[in-house]
């Protein structure tokens, strides 16, 4: 099990972290890397690092769970979007890897996605393979 | 392969799953739960265990998958809302194992989120590791 | 690891993965299969496969990412909405084996969700078990 340290930089922040990830699979000939936040506001995608998306995904979080609502938990924290839209996007997923590399498609990258940072996050990397 | 039974209690519903997957990995020195459901209209999220905002999930999928409308699948069976939000919500979840216990974070807890119930729900956990 | 080719007809087309994930796990007692696809603008989904609801499910991801904004990601490539509908139902699924089945329920089937086709797409499997 690796744990890869992540400081995100902003109250919402996507960052690449496929190139940390790619450095624990290189002894790997066939398998799994399975990635998982430890977090309750932060989550984990995988898709294009281009940055007018990562906008773009920035504004479909906005128009899917607004901030300005009147949100329960708010009462007891207020970051509840942060919550709501770690539940959508998910703390983890998984990557194939063979012959050391992971299987990812050309435009395809991991990113950690924090929702309520800028913080200091632990990403879990477990890796099932020989 | 286990199989954790689940009765929930509402139309929707958010049943808190931790402590019986918990259970089950006491003599895992390092591995992967993953949890799954067998079903098309329920799902399994992973979050903050508080009552607010357990209340303002249910109004975000109300919000983003609403009732009043007309879906096609309503003429097969009266509940194209509930597969449209576990399509959303995803039927699984991986989580991280060491020295028998989850890799959760403080506020992390696992839930089985019942979306046309009340019913009773199976809960499949397979664990990978030593 | 094993790629299953798919041929999509449409720019938003469902296809039904279920039997040709099956032929796969035929000799494995007790394991995971693991899902995923190599792109950006497809996902893998698990529920019902029935027309009506398929047809919701286009109009859901409709109203969540709609087509008639202005997106930052359309000044590199007109495909946004792709992107950030792939992002929000994710690029894989597990699903447990026992006995040389998939565990699906009675109305649970697998499938890729094409969201800026019609294209040739590589679905890895990857198996746990024994």
């Amino acid at each position: 099990m690796h744990i890869i340290n992540v400081h995100t930089r902003d109250r919402i922040d996507f960052i690449d972290i496929t190139s940390k990830i790619s450095e624990l699979v290189k002894d790997v000939k066939e398998g799994i890397a399975f990635v998982f936040v430890k977090h309750t506001t932060c989550a984990i995608f995988v898709n294009e690092n281009e940055p007018g998306l990562l906008d773009d995904l920035k504004n479909v979080l906005a128009e899917l769970v607004p901030e300005n609502k009147d949100y329960k938990h708010n009462v007891v924290d207020a970051n509840a979007t942060a919550h709501l839209r770690s539940i959508l996007l998910k703390p983890f997923c998984i990557i194939p890897i063979k012959s050391g590399k992971l299987c990812l498609g050309t435009w395809q990258k991991v990113f950690l996605a924090e929702l309520d940072g800028p913080r200091n996050r632990k990403v879990i990397v477990f890796i099932v393979g020989k």
